[in-house]
């Protein structure tokens, strides 16, 4: 990773513009933002076929760039999927994940449950992008939502980020302090206050401000690092389209979708503020954006009569369930990488790809390698993007440490078949409201590991007509999906699961800096326990 | 209707170019071309989110042009929607139902069924579009299915078509020429061979030429009327994608929707390429597309195990069930209007559009007034298309002779749900496979005439989540609906019913031209009898 190898890297990839040259004169790498969405589905955007189409913004981001119709979460769930995206690795390998339960999810917050009684959080051995990323210079920093430990020494200022702006878990609350703290914001290593707290969030009306300041957060820092003249990393984490779904004012009443399509307009809009803004100052064509979703679109959020906080979710568009399945709806996702005068405009990529693929990606922007010492599940997209080409690999749909499906082509192959719970779902907690199929949606855990369910997903999208296993089809499908798992779990080393601990005591009574705003709460005792999980 | 007052609304619309000159120098009315698609679905389209985005040249149409993702047909079958685009008329007034069975379909094709035995058709009283726009001087052409009647006194040269090629019935076959004889094909007033015979479809394969055929009817009209300087109306009602699917040998094997996809690829192409041929002719901003489908895709020929012919269908998006049922799945369709020059590019409009208004639209374009003799339901969308104004106005769902449901803004109330019988469902037959929805697709005819289902189709387009009867918003939309569907109900006149009658002594034994071909088949003993609809 010696500089010079940077340099040369550079010169072959790209033709280098004014905007390219960094203080010294010497070529700069892109600036990289990730925009991640939360709980936002594939069918949000009207540019995947959003009846309301209320994204003008994204969709011209896609007309300037490239779609990605097949583009797949590592986890159908925020905490793994953020994980998997900023180590390029499975969450089964660095440890996003409990043994608690078999085919269980991990730090999910999706329903009541909050996770801040987990223990767990991203293991020091880790090595993050925004880390990695300091090998080549860049600034970096996390707006929004990290979800990778709420504990000190998890934080994202301990994992390599340089700044921070935003909150350890999710916005769930007002809590009562006292048998549950409220979560704080943190602006680098120091809470400055929290939510429902210093940051409302009116639950009736829907109102908070908090987009905004995300927006802000993101504004001044890419025109502070531009007058610096330095690379940056932006990793942009907002949450209004997660649960307690939440937009400003202006946006307000604004969409024909109800309140979550107020946010998703109030997202929107920032998109396009923030590529103005790269425009404005002359770097839009040395800064990579990359728009995507931690997960599937909470259709157990959608309105419905019900006991769930909100009940308003998105769409996963004609795809299968949603949030915390591995069926499509839960795994696939809204993505858009522009980078214009590199990508060109207005392509489709059918390329399989996947969120860990934006940390392989971004170290290949960089000029930097993989770390070689450890697998790596992400793929470098550049060639897909300048020179669209494609590159056959599986994509692995995991719950907890069972692996649930795959994906080879246009062939998924389902080993289990799980929603959720009879209990549960008798109790009217539905992940497939209206899509139940059956023996597809199943609400026992149902075993195929050697017959597995395969279906054709350019034939049959939304999951609801398995093939024959007598066809020959099938067979052909099954033997090319066999050795790619077999090889897969041949070499897979789990890591250390850090969701099967919780602990009452760990949750956010003190954070750091709390003292200076007199914002400290008194811990309960310390109990260490298994956590439960239902889903 | 008088060519000065012609002249004079042309003047006042457009800026006229030097192609909108006819032969002797007057202004000339565009021409119109109508891109009618056979059992495609609102999904099928990458514009509209269909996951594999096989459609480059409807997608590019649709950035040159308006997308209206809110346009319906007015019924979820063929033939009655057939007759509404050509009469401007709900198929209640023209006589396009059956009062044989409460809420039954009427003259579908989607099933082993065939309605060779019909004995209605379009009445003459019934003022069509071709013969209008002879008024205002126009050439027409209908190319492809016709489906408003195959005995001779209803085939398209005798309400007001110029010239005919294609087949006055749905591509089933192959029968016998005993029991049934095969569906003939036309040009202008005799026959010029059948399906299966001079016109074949393998059915193993999947290869037809027919949409080739189709393609190269269309570019001749095109050519020839250009040349002639004469306006135009071309119907293009293309069929490839009703079962059973074909395409042509270059298309077939080509999509990753496997020969569904095929089939759109075909029809993708050769929008291309018409459309092609209006710039290259010169005449792209003298000529109105639209581009759009008869109903919904029939879900009940998607892939899965079942006796269908094909199993082979479309996509509906996010929408619930397809063809055959009025929601939103077998009503909502595709629709892109293109009109360079005129309607400016990259728009989306949100009007309630229907496919009636392609008549009143069509008139409009021509500077014709709709008949004021008779009840219209089609509006002008040229305010819309030109200068993006928005109409109020209600889209009613009929199955038959029941007003089953209505949309007005956001809210869609159902008066009656049914998809279709336990006995059909108990037989696999099921219109809505992995959608089923408690309470909303019933097996059993469910009224809720007085207090209707009502949905908001901004937050819920896929109709899983009624609002609560219980809730101001709910009361609030029923008291809007309400007169709507009083006044609609009161002032309705229906046509006498045309789909009652069936006699196997009508189908096409003997049609017009067989003499010549030595193709004259014999009819059997002519016994009427009532028609049985059990969808």
């Amino acid at each position: 990773m010696a500089a010079v190898a940077v340099a040369t890297r550079w010169r072959l990839l790209l033709v280098l513009s004014a905007a390219e040259l960094g203080v010294t004169g010497a070529p700069q790498p892109p600036n990289i933002l990730l925009l991640l969405m939360d709980d936002m589905g594939w069918g949000d955007l009207g540019v995947y076929g959003e009846p309301s189409r209320e994204t003008p913004n994204l969709d011209r981001m896609a007309a300037e760039g490239m779609l990605f119709p097949n583009f797949y979460t590592a986890n159908p769930l925020c905490s793994p999927s953020r994980a998997a995206l900023l180590t390029g690795r499975l969450p089964i390998r660095s440890g996003f994940y409990t043994t608690n339960g078999h085919a269980r999810n991990g730090l999910r917050c999706s329903t009541a449950y909050t996770p801040q009684e987990i223990v767990g959080g991203i293991p020091d051995s880790e090595l993050l992008l925004p880390a990695l990323l300091k090998g080549a210079g860049y600034a970096s920093k996390i707006v929004g939502k990290w979800h990778l430990g709420h504990r000190p020494q998890f934080h994202p200022l301990k994992h390599g980020f340089d700044e921070w702006f935003g909150s350890p878990n999710c916005h769930f609350g007002p809590y009562d302090d006292k048998t549950r703290p409220n979560i704080p914001v943190y602006r680098d290593q120091e809470m400055v206050g929290r939510f429902y707290e210093e940051f409302p969030i009116n639950l009736k009306t829907g109102e908070a401000n908090l987009t905004q300041i995300y927006l802000q957060e993101a504004l001044e820092f890419i025109q502070r690092q531009q007058a610096a003249h330095r690379p940056f990393f932006l990793y942009w984490a907002v949450d209004a389209t997660h649960a307690p779904v939440y937009a400003s004012k202006p946006f307000l009443g604004t969409s024909q979708r109800g309140r979550y399509g107020d946010a998703v307009r109030e997202l929107d809009d920032s998109v396009g503020r923030i590529l103005h803004l790269l425009r404005d100052l002359g770097i839009a064509e040395n800064t990579f954006v990359f728009f995507t979703s931690d997960n599937g679109a909470a259709l157990i959020s959608a309105p419905r009569q019900g006991r769930w906080p909100s009940r308003r979710g998105g769409s996963n568009g004609p795809f299968l369930c949603g949030k915390q399945t591995t069926f499509e709806g839960g795994m696939r996702e809204p993505a858009i990488a522009w980078w214009p005068g590199h990508i060109p405009a207005g392509q489709v990529s059918h390329q399989l790809g996947s969120i860990m693929d934006l940390f392989t990606t971004s170290l290949s922007l960089a000029g930097l390698e993989p770390p070689r010492d450890r697998a790596i599940d992400g793929l470098d997209l550049l060639p897909t993007m300048l020179q669209g080409r494609l590159t056959d690999r599986p994509i692995f749909y995991y719950r907890g440490n069972t692996l649930m499906a795959v994906t080879l082509g246009q062939y998924k192959a389902h080993f289990w078949t799980w929603t959720n719970s009879w209990e549960e779902f008798k109790q009217g907690i539905d992940f497939c409201p209206g899509q139940n199929v059956s023996g597809v949606t199943t609400h026992s855990q149902e075993e195929h590991t050697k017959l597995p369910l395969i279906f054709h997903l350019g034939r049959d999208p939304g999951e609801r007509f398995p093939l024959s296993i007598a066809s020959i089809e099938y067979l052909d499908a099954l033997r090319r999906i066999t050795p790619v798992v077999q090889q897969h779990q041949e070499a897979l080393v789990p890591g250390q699961p850090q969701l099967n601990v919780c602990n009452r005591a760990v949750m956010n009574w003190a954070p750091p800096g709390c003292e200076k705003l007199g914002k400290c709460l008194t811990p309960p005792e310390s109990v260490p326990e298994k956590c439960s999980w239902p889903h």
